[in-house]
């Protein structure tokens, strides 16, 4: 086994703080890499606090994961040891059902293993995330990406990036719609960053007036104070689609008024509880609520390829791992330009 | 002014009882037709309970109108006295938005005149429905109908007929898909009949297992009881759209588990309450949930011509006008196959 350390919460109600496990040895089509930079999530949070449904513990989380190679199986051919490399929320794949020879490895009907909180395909071994120095993954779930960009800052394209790249893409966003993204965090503001460069206008929603001048530079088009009765009015059935990136529970009939008839609300925020959708808020305009959740492989490297060619990376802030907890408190306030992202050299 | 007599109900606590009233005389762009038949909606007694939204009293309902034509305006082209002739949801709209000049008039972006608890176009003039004898309507809201269908089997085609129609055209529901239709009312019985025409594979889902005999009758291929877990098991994640024409509240979490990968959730009954969906239902899948309403009047005529060459009509069960409240209450009871409607020779 290979030695591995991290930070893990022993149950939902400690912190996380320093731990030592093991990693499976390097298999034949493994990849085994270091980790440089870890993107922290608010489903990292969800998670170790048992927000969703109850977790396994311990529980090593994070996966936005960016690296370098130190060692490959036999038989892997995708990568060699130096290169760069980064595993997403998604470590493996029953690979045999109908959306898993699709490239929807998301969607696997037979239970995909996620990188953290979660087993391998052998439905027992517990998998660790990337708040750790080191991690073992079969190669068909290693990405590649770019020397080119900056390293830290690509590390949130993993969760954060190609949760809003899929249903953008899936959707079809591009010239001539009018795309509202809702909620400016770490999902939010890549959403403004792809939603621009598909050729979409887009429009920020937030509650908060200080966002105004980041949606700016980030490159939206409008921003609408959503506290504010009169820009709402304003705002009235006139956006095809709203990205919607909220974790907490929102008001779905005021943002549905906004849209357009045959408008679609797309959410990828998990709120704790459901969602509360007034049937008339649907019904008249033919509007729809979709979800949408990360991306499968083939189009995770397809986002990782578009942002290189494109210059796109996460806005973020860099931490050491041992003031996790001050950044999930920061995150929780909306304090945060956009994504924390620990420097696993601060673990050592 | 026209003398009218029909059936009111003169306030939310009351039940109808016999009401003269006026109708406008026949404007040079008019159609009056004497009803002869008029289907019984629940919507109709959403309304004149106020469940939905304070209504306008007196309260004339009814918006499954069939008739034969007794005067014409000057201008009128499309009909002339002795015609057919019928009417559904809409008597007018502000015909100028972007909807009303795609015919999406039940979605005009100004507003509507709803047959009855509603407005004309002035804002004022409050419109009665077919619970009456006798109609004034606009000729480019009024429809021709077929003299080969039996005319009273036709009325409910004005709402449950377009109400189901429009959606499964709208989402192109045909060969090579699977449809369930949820609820086995009205709605649902044309529901099963519409989508068998186009082709796709129809399956009912019900609480109520003496429902599948009467399913198997109207063309359905397959029954799920979704009070049976080992049915509700054996069907999880088989459905590319699920038609939903329940009104009363309903878990919502189960149907979309019944639902394929990127399957939708199509809804047209209208519960009092906001439907709840868990965000995990939608995300896991890229599920929608969406509405629809009615139809606009050229894909209502288009509805008309297409039951005509297919023979299709609604089942109904023909009742006295002083029965109504037998026939709300049985309905209720969901004690109906599939329609009520009213023989309007029963009100002289």
């Amino acid at each position: 086994m290979i030695q591995a350390k991290g930070y893990a919460a022993q149950s939902p109600t400690t912190d996380l703080a320093p731990w030592n496990f093991d990693r499976r040895e390097v298999g034949p089509h493994d990849v085994q890499f270091d980790i440089l930079f870890c993107g922290v999530c608010h489903s990292d949070l969800h998670q170790i606090r048992n927000d969703w449904f109850p977790g396994i513990f311990p529980m090593v989380p994070g996966h936005e994961i960016v690296g370098r190679v130190v060692k490959v199986g036999n038989h892997v051919k995708k990568f060699k040891a130096g290169d760069l490399a980064a595993t997403g929320c998604l470590v493996d794949s029953c690979r045999t059902c109908e959306n898993c020879r699709e490239g929807l490895e998301q969607y696997c009907l037979n239970g995909h293993s996620l990188t953290y909180n979660s087993t391998e395909q052998d439905g027992k071994t517990p998998t660790y995330g990337g708040y750790s120095n080191t991690i073992v993954v079969h190669e068909d779930f290693v990405l590649h990406i770019s020397d080119k960009l900056d390293l830290a800052a690509v590390a949130p394209l993993l969760c954060a990036g190609i949760t809003t790249y899929s249903p953008l893409r899936h959707w079809k966003v591009g010239k001539g719609h009018k795309l509202a993204v809702l909620g400016l965090g770490g999902l939010g503001h890549m959403a403004v960053k792809f939603g621009v460069a598909f050729g979409a206008e887009v429009t920020v929603l937030s509650t908060s007036p200080k966002k105004e001048a980041d949606a700016k530079k980030l490159g939206a088009h409008h921003f609408v104070l959503t506290s504010s009765p009169e820009q709402v009015a304003a705002a009235k059935g006139i956006f095809d689609f709203i990205l919607d990136t909220v974790s907490a529970e929102h008001d779905f009939a005021l943002y549905l008024s906004l849209l357009k008839t045959n408008g679609t609300h797309i959410c990828v925020g998990v709120p704790s509880k459901p969602s509360e959708i007034p049937p008339f808020s649907i019904i008249v305009g033919r509007k729809s609520v979709a979800g949408s959740s990360i991306g499968g492989l083939p189009e995770t490297q397809e986002m990782l390829d578009f942002c290189a060619a494109n210059n796109i990376v996460s806005d973020i802030e860099l931490i050491d791992i041992k003031d996790i907890h001050k950044a999930y408190d920061r995150m929780l306030k909306g304090d945060v330009r956009y994504r924390f992202v620990i420097d696993m050299a601060s673990l050592q």
